[in-house]
């Protein structure tokens, strides 16, 4: 077998059997097959894309070039959940310990930010103390013991996507629907969990920005994890705003803290609901949606979602009153995280540190500059301006200021008054801050009309078809 | 400027500017553009092609990654030829000399054969003690002194090809028109010749197989070379089956000193004519294509155009007699340089050696199966069966044996009966026998009718237009 050969067979269109994808996957990962023919290889399947068991075998293909999680000594249905990325999205941090609350054991590899778009382990490394660099054994024990661990991936997974990725990013090969399915469920797969719930972004924010992208993205990855024998499920959802008020680290992470305390942004909440629910059913532990819901209402009302958070912080060498409840954090906490809407025309001093998160040294408002209902907030301008004030990384090796970031006041079909704060720049460097502002400025449309406000959750993807709630 | 920045917009359909070339085609000769990227950037090119001026731009910015040739000192409008490369082919052996002897001078820089397709300097090594390994003042010396000279690329004209061609070669991406003609035309334009004429074979032996193909590569040619002020001509010739009777160095060499002496295969002879009246044409030798006609005719019957052969031969250090005319070769000279038919039922030795020309050791011949008429004589497969007898080179490294290959009895519209050669295996090594007589086996096709012959000269293309000659 030669690779030129299976170059120019997908060049004109053929479809590469497992073998041959074996043979360029593990050759590249070998340093047998050269940048550069991977590089063409890549170039040509952007073009003309795979057919879905092609792309399936290139998944496995992927997944063989390393180790895979053994999940076998954790007892019960394991439940993963992946998020194609998006601006502000916190719903792991959620998610985790609220689906595990309810019985469902998460086992999660998650991943750091980059580009517009934020890292789970960037925002759980904002609590003191917290490792995410955490031994196979001591996760495997962590999530037999408190049915929750959130680390970082292993480098011995997949080794394939990294260095697929790495040479992706530099050729102009990183939007192909086949080469991203295969990224996101090589590692799902190799992660180990019996089960799969995928939160699929569509919108300005979201790596997908029409819905029949997002909807080709979702089908494919359903079909790759079936024909893999993990149940699989995708959700499509909005990304044309951020999720949530807060995007930013340590910003992030209180949210989601309120939000396990039953309180947070009524789309972040309604986003963990859903998915959660899929995840309850997949994972044995409610019979429908329906009972799966009223499940995880309780266990936000009650305490218990919350408290299995603080439960993995600790575990993960973390300080638990980093994510103590919203009254318990207010006596002396920050008042931010659940932020009111409040008047402000000009740069104020943040509010005093907890002592426990990163807490940016300014706050500077963005005010509205008309009367009327805010028709946009672009999320991709929003992740844009965090990144600038050192909320993301714009390269890999990049250090990232988790203090920092955007509180939004305003969302799509809120009335606004003049002057009217629409969102709080939370920043550390004076430097940045002016091009925060102006991307904020650019992200944010004020107009006379109360726009129509596209759905959050627009549709479901299973092996069964898909279910569409939106036009 | 950053390369995946010009990989991405070549991917989505976008034209690049010269300057956006340079930066590629530069960085890539100096190492600052990695192989993986040009790669990719080669594939996109596969997909999108280029525009009219894009190619030429990029046809360009080839020219610039190296020297040029300077022909000033040269006095006359130097003409140039090229052909896309077939099976047979040794119109060069015959133009050079010929359109020198009529006044126009050629500064010849060539290439040696890969794959089926041979090349002008193989053919000419089969000369004892002949060099192409010549410096550049003494070339354009040679060309001063007697009109002629065939030598080797220099390896400082064109860098930027030989890296390019070799990373196209083992990433998928040969046959892509745009880069096919920039490669070609860098070449030719940096040889330095003031016009050019331009052979592009389509059929079964040749690189573009059909029509059209082969329509579009000439076109894009003769607007890359008029774009670079060099008046550029190209006819579309047809390569479904070999030219002349001879495939094989010494042999296709014997074969072109019997077509400068005024006989020779129809074929050859007739290509030979109108290439050559068109670089007389462009080289202000002829006021039209008739005169230029009579005007080679002339020099072909007058002994003229062969001793030019003989002086260019001697001049680069060969032994003029291996190229005496043939009624002189005749008198102990080799008599298959105008093979007559000749029936021939068994393996028999080759003709004793002249001392000149190699000749292989033995002479096998394919006889006909069945009576009728030849109605293919399939150019590719004959080529593949002269590589396999070692005329040619699968690698470039691998060396070639210039005694060996194929003389075809027959050709397309011949009849031919039962047990008739219908073409002779010359060869050295018995091991390579078989496979060459499978390939010929498979070559011709005998049918019941004769068949109508595709006419060997197709199209004319010029700035102007097209003219077709046949349907």
């Amino acid at each position: 077998m030669r690779a030129v050969d299976l170059i120019l067979k997908k060049r004109d269109g053929g479809t590469l059997s497992r073998e041959e994808l074996d043979f360029l996957v593990q050759g590249y990962v070998r340093g047998e097959v050269p940048d550069y023919q991977m590089a063409a290889f890549l170039m040509a399947v952007y073009f003309r894309g795979m057919e879905p068991g092609e792309v399936a075998d290139l998944t496995m293909a992927m997944v063989e070039s390393g180790d895979r999680m053994d999940l076998g000594s954790i007892p019960g249905i394991k439940v993963d959940k992946h998020s194609t990325g998006g601006v502000g999205d916190k719903t792991t941090l959620v998610l985790a310990p609220l689906v595990a609350a309810a019985g469902v054991p998460v086992a999660k590899m998650s991943g750091r930010g980059l580009g517009h778009s934020g890292g789970t382990l960037d925002k759980l490394e904002s609590i003191p103390g917290l490792t995410v660099d955490i031994s196979p054994d001591r996760f495997l024990e962590q999530v037999r013991r408190i049915g929750v661990a959130v680390v970082g991936q292993s480098r011995r997974l997949v080794p394939a996507d990294g260095k697929m990725y790495a040479l992706r990013d530099v050729t102009g090969t990183v939007d192909s629907l086949p080469l991203i399915a295969s990224s996101v469920m090589s590692k799902k797969i190799a992660a180990g969990a019996d089960a799969i719930v995928l939160d699929v972004k569509t919108g300005s924010g979201a790596f997908m920005k029409d819905f029949d992208a997002a909807l080709a993205l979702a089908r494919t990855m359903v079909d790759i994890g079936e024909r893999a024998g993990r149940h699989t499920r995708a959700l499509i959802t909005n990304m044309d705003q951020p999720l949530g008020h807060a995007v930013g680290n340590a910003l992030e992470l209180r949210e989601a803290v309120v939000t396990l305390a039953g309180g947070g942004p009524p789309d972040l909440r309604e986003l963990c609901l859903v998915l959660g629910s899929h995840m309850l059913v997949l994972g044995g532990a409610a019979r429908d949606l329906a009972e799966a819901r009223s499940r995880l209402e309780e266990l936000l009302v009650s305490g218990a979602a919350l408290a299995r958070l603080r439960a993995m912080v600790e575990a993960q060498g973390g300080d638990p009153r980093a994510v103590l409840p919203p009254t318990v954090q207010g006596q002396g906490g920050d008042p931010r995280a659940v932020p009111p809407p409040r008047p402000s025309a000009a740069t104020a001093p943040a509010a005093p540190a907890d002592g426990l998160l990163p807490v940016a040294r300014c706050v500077h408002p963005v005010p509205a500059r008309a009367d009327g209902y805010v028709t946009r907030v672009d999320a991709l301008l929003v992740g844009r301006a965090a990144m600038v004030l050192g909320a993301g990384r714009a390269r890999k090796e990049d250090l990232i200021d988790p203090a920092v970031g955007i509180v939004l006041r305003r969302k799509v079909g809120d009335p606004v008054a003049r002057g009217e704060p629409l969102a709080e720049v939370h920043y550390n460097d004076d430097d940045r801050l002016p091009a925060a502002l102006e991307l904020l400025e650019a992200a944010y449309r004020i107009e006379g009309q109360r726009p129509p406000v596209r759905p959050l959750i627009m549709a479901l993807v299973t092996r069964d078809g898909v279910e569409r709630y939106c036009a």
